[in-house]
């Protein structure tokens, strides 16, 4: 199934990623409206022409007419919101999310919703140091992946739509992966390295380190920069993925640390080609 | 004291900082010579035009007129190098280094050294992903640190004639700083960054991980491509430093899970808030 022209769509949350989505998808023609508790962003997204109408609360006219409504909200708002407001959804209505973990979301909105409308999620894998609906930019989706996670309850139908919704708004690459599977590479890749850099800039408080540090240094740290009630939200949402990935890394950082202790300089080196053997993969196939 | 015209400049061993620096003083008009046991560099230095003349061997002649020695060698040859052909060298020469650490050379180089000759140590913090003098390159220096690790056995004289030097060879900074302080530094912003990108790099084997990879993880593990003979030797020849280092970040990091176990959303956004705080310190002063 495709996203065609006559379909109508609503984003509920208008932050920097539901703005993004707004942003892209009237620019190419279709039809978006909006849900956002603040009366600013709506007005804002209206006279920037990327919505047509808005609402701060959950308008039944608005709902009654979506075919297609994308969630960009905290996960903690996201499931008691369609609890609560589900009932003026629209019937055959396909939903999608925008959530940066999955686990702690997919399973209780399909198990919540009603029969007759379909939520398959996604994660779009793109963000800036920046936050708001003013600072909305659909071309972070440019270099960025786009991931879609179905479960055994979700249709064909509706999967195809999810995926070309992501190459709609000019993603770089849309996969398909197991809910479990997103939860344990988002772990790894976004929340364990975010956890380093934070404990990198927050481990030593030697004054004037600043003025001795190089790009090393600075390229890890940052994203040590970061909104903290929404990565909190994310760190919780996934926690025993991101402990997994924290324990695995903790046991590396162990064993480096048991070579340097018995000056073990071949297994030293042995880490080290390891390490620039398999870096260089990340090189190798740069997103396209 | 100044570096001038007048002073002839050996450096010994033409790797990728070695060569630069010959590229860089050579361009600026100072006689330079080499000695490396790699004929192929030396051929390559002269045909560059980067030194007048080279010798594979601890030529006499050449260190005999040696005003200026920098030593570009890995800290276990640089020792017994010094040692055993410290007799050629010409009185009142001036000795500098590059090495990346100091509590392993510099005592012990100003224990053994001639007294007639004085060594003042440097360390350019400066690199590339690649080695060799065919890649050296002066423009490396040029958004890099330069620091002087004088000991209380260095005179005015040289500690200023090391600090001209990293201004003629074009350091964004020139600064001085304790060896203690250096080698403390040092474990921390590039040593402990490296073993962080490593284990990263290690830690996980699940295949196709570069597919789903962002910004955040390849910035992270951009060092991670590294020389493991000269790594390992920095790692061991300032290991009571690293170790400091990796233990209070292997305690923040525990005291991080922690707070992520016991669902302590409180703590977790604190940390966040300071690390996002003292991240800022390393934007608003850039090196210039």
């Amino acid at each position: 199934m495709k996203l065609d022209f006559q379909k109508n769509i609503t984003i509920v949350g208008l932050g920097l990623i539901g703005g993004s989505y707004a942003r892209a998808l009237s620019a190419l023609g279709y039809t978006v409206t909006a849900i956002d508790r603040n009366a600013d962003s709506i007005d804002y997204a209206i006279s920037e022409g990327m919505i047509t109408r808005g609402a701060t609360e959950a308008d039944a006219a608005i709902l009654g007419e979506a075919d297609v409504i994308v969630f960009a909200l905290y996960p903690s708002i996201f499931v008691p919101w369609v609890e609560e407001h589900q009932a003026k959804f629209k019937s055959g209505a396909i939903m999608t999310d925008v959530t940066g973990v999955k686990g702690c979301v997919v399973e209780r909105i399909q198990n919540c919703l009603r029969p007759d409308v379909e939520f398959i999620a996604a994660h779009p894998m793109a963000g800036r140091e920046v936050s708001g609906v003013r600072n909305s930019d659909p071309s972070i989706f440019r270099s960025a992946n786009y991931v879609v996670t179905p479960t055994p309850r979700n249709t064909e139908d509706a999967i195809e739509l999810c995926c070309h919704l992501g190459r709609v708004l000019g993603f770089a690459r849309v996969s398909v992966l197991s809910v479990d599977d997103h939860d344990e590479i988002i772990a790894f890749v976004s929340q364990l390295t975010h956890c380093i850099a934070i404990c990198l800039m927050t481990c030593q408080q030697t004054e004037h380190l600043e003025d001795y540090t190089g790009d090393s240094f600075r390229d890890l740290t940052r994203i040590a920069r970061l909104n903290d009630e929404m990565w909190s939200e994310l760190f919780l949402s996934n926690k025993d993925a991101l402990l997994s990935q924290m324990t695995l890394f903790e046991e590396e950082l162990a064993s480096l640390r048991k070579k340097l202790e018995q000056g073990d300089r071949d297994g030293l080196r042995e880490m080290m080609r390891a390490s620039t053997a398999r870096r260089a993969l990340f090189d190798k196939k740069p997103i396209t």
